[in-house]
């Protein structure tokens, strides 16, 4: 069955205070944007944002791109470079800058992420509901890792499921699937802004023909990862950082898992070293840094104690 | 103007010596699926290696899994838990157990990575361009840091464009906008993905109605992050990993700049140590350790030598 990707002309300008449902019954209301049941409605969060009046000025004499970045660094920070901060936002969102947009935002302010897209996603459903049962996605443009360019993501999913869940089907020759996990909703921000111009300004996007997905529960909320399956908690040079701020959140309790053990000790040359529980001792301050390291890295909080002549590396608070 | 995703029913299983472009000009004979210029036709990558016989069966007495993670483990690691192996592989494309799929393989064997997909989405362009002219992406099913789920990405790309380049254009202030470069290709893949239902095997689709990318030049490589730019070149654990075998990859060569210094200076204790040009010295050992760690976490091969009671560390081979 053929999607179709339908783009919502005629929402202008969205100000502080505008009501987004009245926005979008009405921008749908011509025939060839017309709400249909099972219809996802992709909203931008930018317009999320504005209507919930979440904008900032800069303090006077700071130029916009200053005043993002010291916003960003009030966040938990995975990289710091003089070009760049990423952060990871109250709610688990990895992104630039933490998600605060310098464009499109009259008269040089700043914009910030929607406090709880979940919950806008929702309201926007809610005002719909009366014209078609639909699922909501609030999308936010952001990049990624190891690959270049950005896509749109689900920041705020409502109505629909966030996953498709595979797990537990099988292929064609019933063999359980490998890839079981699909980001449907990422997949239906991405396809929204294939019909979008980010300069033209087409807030709201309608996806039409999925199936099975409208209905479902599901929120953006699911799409975060764990810190138990995050693999790539910290950006290039974090460590450094860590160490010399004393900032950061350890991911993981201890004691640490046998496999991570034997890594630790392997790095630091096992003759160096003995390991009990959540502690390692080691007689010789160069064979402690490397443990202290490599366990800050492995997502622990790591304590450094140097008593009669010995380290003691402990795991933990 | 809308777009349309277009499944491409009656292409059966591929097999080995199967000439794909002939398969697609078959299916896509009917009126519903048949070709018009600009269209985009995405190709899963799994069909492209079964075409191009790119199986592997595991060694006599091996398991799926660990012949899977037997041939993911040669490549650049960059997380290995005992439940996952992360690699980078020769072109750049960061995936869980390098990329190999043990699923919809008939007789239990592995799939590996098209070796070229953009030379492949070139030859199924080619194949197709008598009918029409089409746009090719070689899509393929990635996890990402952060975010739960799996999106399709494009690993080839011919005949259209792998990005869509803002830089330059202004939002309706005039203000330049701050995001900036669009990765059209992965968006491209990720909508092509919605029509698919994995397990019913719809291995090609059509995406119809873009405007502007199909006849510009591109490549999936343009979507592959340089070391210069990566932000998150290792996962958790890499550091131990790195220090316990000694393999692993330097992403910059020295000597690291300024800022990079300074915040190695801040993690080992400022007063611990002096720096000059490529090298760190310092007459402690536990120093010398932080220093060789947060170095090699900002991306640098590290060499540590202690003489005449003093520790030289040098960002380089």
């Amino acid at each position: 069955v053929t999607v179709h990707i339908i783009p919502v002309e005629g929402i202008g300008e969205v100000r502080h205070g505008d009501d987004l449902g009245d926005l979008i019954r009405a921008a749908t209301a011509r025939a060839e944007a017309a709400l249909q049941d099972d219809d996802v409605v992709v909203v931008s969060s930018k317009v999320v944002a504005k209507a919930a009046g979440l904008t900032l000025r800069p303090a006077a004499g700071e130029d916009t791109e200053a005043a993002r970045r010291r916003l960003s660094l009030t966040h938990e920070v995975l990289v710091e470079t003089p070009h760049v901060v990423v952060v990871r936002t109250p709610s688990g969102l990895v992104c630039a800058n933490a998600g605060i947009d310098a464009s499109n935002v009259p008269g040089g302010e700043l914009l910030l992420l929607p406090e709880d897209p979940d919950a806008e996603a929702e309201a926007i459903r809610v005002a719909l509901a009366d014209v078609a049962r639909v699922g909501v996605v609030v999308a936010d443009t952001f990049g990624r890792a190891w690959r270049e360019g950005q896509t749109d993501v689900a920041l705020g999913v409502a109505g629909m499921a966030a996953l498709r869940d595979e797990r537990g089907t099988a292929d064609r020759d019933g063999r359980p699937l490998s890839v079981t996990l699909v980001a449907l909703a990422d997949q239906v921000a991405g396809a929204a802004d294939l019909v979008r111009d980010k300069a033209a300004g087409v807030p709201v996007v309608i996806v039409r023909g999925l199936r099975g997905v409208v209905g479902a529960p599901g929120r953006a909320a699911d799409l975060v990862r764990s810190d138990a399956t995050d693999l790539f908690p910290h950006g290039r040079g974090w460590l450094a950082r860590r160490l010399a701020t004393g900032e950061g959140r350890a991911m993981r309790t201890g004691p640490p898992a046998e496999w991570e053990w034997d890594l630790v000790r392997a790095a630091v040359g096992p003759e160096q070293a003995t390991v009990e529980g959540d502690r390692l001792t080691t007689a010789e301050g160069y064979a402690a840094a490397i443990a202290q390291a490599c366990l800050l890295d492995l997502g622990y909080d790591v304590q450094v104690r140097h008593e009669d002549g010995a380290y003691r590396v402990v795991a933990g608070p």
